[in-house]
C-alpha cells in the first residue's frame, strides 16, 4: 500500500519549517522533488536545502523528475489545467514505480500549504491506486506577508476574502468585504482599481533573503510596487508576490 | 528598548510549532503566560508544555498573569472591545515592569496565528513606550481543518472569504465567493443557512488528541454536527471549532 504525505514546507524561509514537516520528511521512503526549468529553480534548491537541512533518517531517498509544463496555448483554461494535472500525475506514478513501487511512503514538499492555492490534492486523488494521503499544514505567503508587515488581517469581527489578480481585474472591488488579500497575481491587478480609499501592504519573496515589502496609500504606492516589481522580475527571471487591500473610510 | 515578539504556536498539536517559533521563544528574556480561569486551562497548558518542550535557554524567565476578562455587559460592543484592549496592555505592562523593567525580549505565544482573529497585536500598539515589535507565523486552525479533511481550499482559480458566526447569521450567505470559512461561531450559524446545494467540513479541537471532524452534505451532517459539538462542550468545558462551506452546484 502507498501513502502519500503532502508536506506544507512554507513560503521561502526553511525556518517555517514545522516540527509535523520534519517528522513527515523523515518518515518517507521516497522524497519526490520537481524539476521546473531553469527559471524558478530557486523553488527545487529551496527543497533539496530543505532535505539536507532536515534529513536523519539514512534510509529516506530523494527522486527528481521533470515536472510538465501546461500548455498555455489551450484555449479552454479548465481543459489546459485538467491535461496538466493528468501529465503531472503520471509523472508522479512513474517517478514512483521507478524508485520504490506499489507499497512505502511518499513525500512531496509544498510551497506554502498543501490546501491554498496549489494543486497537489487534486493530482493526488487521480493517481491509481489511490494512496492514503495525509496533509501536514505549512505557512502560507499570506500569513508571511501580515507577519512581514506586522499586519492583523482582519479587522475585529470582520470579513476578509481571499482571490486572485484576475478576479480583482474582471470583477473589481469585492462586495463582501473591505479586506481583499490578493494571490497569483501575475500583473499587479490593483491597477484596475480605483486607488481613492485603498490602502496596500505588498510583498515579494517573502522569508527569503530578498524579500520585499511596500505599504501605504494605494495612490502614493502604487506605481513605487510596479517599479519594484518589475525590477525584482528581471533580476531574478521571477517573482512571488502577494498583497492585502483594504477600504479605509 | 523593549523587543515583543507576537509568535504563532499553531492550533493545539505542540508539532505545528515552527523552527521560527522555537528560535523565538529561546531568544527571548521573558515568555508571558496568560491565565484565562479554569474553563480555558487546556490552553494555558499548551502554553506550558510547549515552553517546557522547547526551552533550551537557561535565562529565559516564564511569568504568568491573569488576563481581564472582557464586559459583556457593555452595550457597545466596540466599546467593550476597546476597554478591554486597554486592560490587557495594562496587565502586560505591569508584568513586564515587574518581571524584566524597561529593556530586552518579551514573547507572547499566540493561538493559531497573530494575523488571524487575535488582538495582540492591536494590544501590542498601545502599550507605552512602543516596543519593536516582531511576527513570527502559526499554522491556524483554518490549516489544520484543510489537512485534517485532506481539502482544498479554494476551487481552481476562485476566491474564498473568511467570516464569522455572527456575520453568516446576520448576512447570510455572502455574495462574493462559493466557498466560506467560518471562524469564532459560538452557536453553530450554519442552521440559519438553506442548507440545499451545501456541504460543509466542520472540526473541533483541531490538531488536538480530541480532534472531532464531520464532512458531508449539510442537509445530512447539519443535526450530527449540532450535537456532537452540544455533547463535546459539556464534556470538555469549552469549544473551539470551525468549518467551511461550499456551494457545490
Amino acid at each position: 500500500m502507498l501513502r502519500l504525505s503532502l508536506i506544507g514546507i512554507g513560503c521561502g524561509d526553511p525556518e517555517q519549517l514545522t516540527l509535523a514537516a520534519i517528522r513527515a520528511i523523515n518518515a518517507a521512503d521516497l522524497v519526490l522533488i520537481p524539476r521546473k526549468g531553469t527559471a524558478k529553480s530557486d523553488l527545487a534548491d529551496l527543497r533539496r536545502t530543505i532535505c539536507a537541512d532536515v534529513l536523519t533518517n539514512d534510509r529516506t531517498r530523494i527522486a527528481e523528475f521533470d515536472l510538465p509544463v501546461r500548455d498555455a496555448s489551450e484555449a479552454d483554461y479548465r481543459k489546459g489545467v485538467d491535461d496538466w494535472h493528468a501529465s503531472v500525475a503520471a509523472a508522479w506514478s512513474q517517478t514512483i514505480a521507478d524508485r520504490l513501487g506499489s507499497d512505502g511512503r511518499v513525500a512531496l514538499l509544498i510551497w506554502g500549504d498543501p490546501s491554498l492555492y496549489d494543486s497537489s490534492l487534486r493530482i493526488a486523488r487521480r493517481l491509481e491506486p489511490l494512496p492514503k494521503i495525509e496533509v501536514v499544514p505549512g505557512i502560507t505567503s499570506i500569513q508571511a506577508l501580515c507577519a512581514a508587515h506586522a499586519l492583523p488581517l482582519n479587522d475585529i469581527g470582520e470579513p476578509f476574502l481571499v482571490t486572485t489578480g484576475r478576479r480583482l481585474r474582471e470583477g473589481g472591488w469585492p462586495i463582501s468585504a473591505d479586506t481583499v488579500v490578493v494571490m497569483l497575481d501575475g500583473g499587479a491587478a490593483f491597477r484596475s482599481l480605483d486607488p481613492n480609499g485603498l490602502h496596500i501592504w505588498w510583498g515579494a519573496y517573502l522569508g527569503m533573503p530578498d524579500q520585499i515589502i511596500i505599504s501605504g496609500a494605494l495612490a502614493d504606492v502604487g506605481p513605487r510596487i510596479v517599479a519594484a516589481r518589475q525590477q525584482a522580475r528581471e533580476r531574478h527571471g521571477w517573482i512571488m508576490d502577494s498583497y492585502i487591500l483594504k477600504r479605509i473610510p
